[in-house]
């Protein structure tokens, strides 16, 4: 089994959303980052917003079996245009988490201002600038049609950016796996 | 096995919520309804929103196993007061349906109003007014404290009032089983 080697560790980016959900996986292994994999998934043709939700809890755990990361990190935006979209935004977001806390992997959450400034340096690059980056940085041939998968390789590269500094990880919401949290905070865990 | 017979069935009702879930099971023989339990599970004391939606997933998964019921039938508004609710009770929507769905349930959505609707005749009663009404119906002995039992036992009632009419069912929004959606429509789901 793989152990928490801060050194040697691979990283699951996911852009969580109702119709196409983004992940990018690399591995770290020392100071360098390797692309893994990115791709999209598409649940535009699940016939009910149901349907979707299942097909997104099922495909984020097929990911995490098939590539096995020691951290998960998510976009997720706190703001949005109406409470219609925010319900079906944060149902999408919460399986997802859900998926990878069930595994007992620990998720960190990182706003789009944030994953942006930390691969561009600008809070408020385009889709495009933060894709000729990371191929820049991580060095692929061919962007993917969809900026979806950049998308999420760039949640995971802000993660792996934010730990390699000094002063630790700066995520905006950080959590440890649930049984690390459970057996360091014995009485506090509700509801079980 | 249970067989899927409409005159003897167990319905879970549940009322999710990012602080507190409400939860009731039914057990439905005939015509008859039957109270099996109600409760509240409690977030509250959780330290972050992640381990409470982690909590959330694991306890309706042991629900679904201790009364193995047949149907859930959620209730689920879909309009709130600001965006930043709206996010975190879908997160907590989300995961009680992905629980379900794991497990093959087929889950139901019924909005408030239309729960009230069903079970004292007026979409615009009080929590209190329904839990009374509830009480008559299924005669059970003193209310609990807490009305978030009641009115996740109302979801459950307002399922089985819906399904006993000649129309046949009126949720809000209804979902087959996982299986029997893709045996019916085989090339239909995407991303699996």
């Amino acid at each position: 089994m793989k152990q928490d080697n801060r050194t040697d560790r691979i990283i699951l980016g996911i852009d969580p959303g109702t119709n196409v959900m983004g992940y990018g996986v690399i591995h770290i292994k020392g100071t360098d980052a390797k692309l893994i994999c990115m791709d999209i998934l598409s649940f535009k043709k699940s016939p009910t917003h149901t349907i979707k939700l299942k097909s997104i809890f099922e495909e984020t755990t097929r990911i995490i079996e098939q590539y096995r990361p020691d951290e998960v990190a998510l976009e997720a935006p706190f703001f949005g245009k109406n409470v219609q979209s925010m319900l079906k935004l944060g149902r999408a977001q919460g399986i997802s988490m859900a998926a990878a806390l069930h595994r007992n992997l620990p998720v960190f959450e990182y706003s789009p201002k944030k994953i942006k400034q930390s691969i561009t340096g600008k809070g408020t690059s385009s889709k495009e600038q933060v894709a000729l980056m990371l191929q820049r940085i991580l060095a692929f041939e061919s962007l993917p049609n969809l900026l979806d998968a950049t998308d999420a390789l760039a949640v995971a590269m802000c993660h792996y950016f934010q730990n390699r500094m000094p002063s630790g990880n700066k995520a905006d919401k950080k959590y440890n796996s649930w049984e690390t949290f459970v057996s360091n905070n014995p009485g506090k865990v509700s509801g079980l």
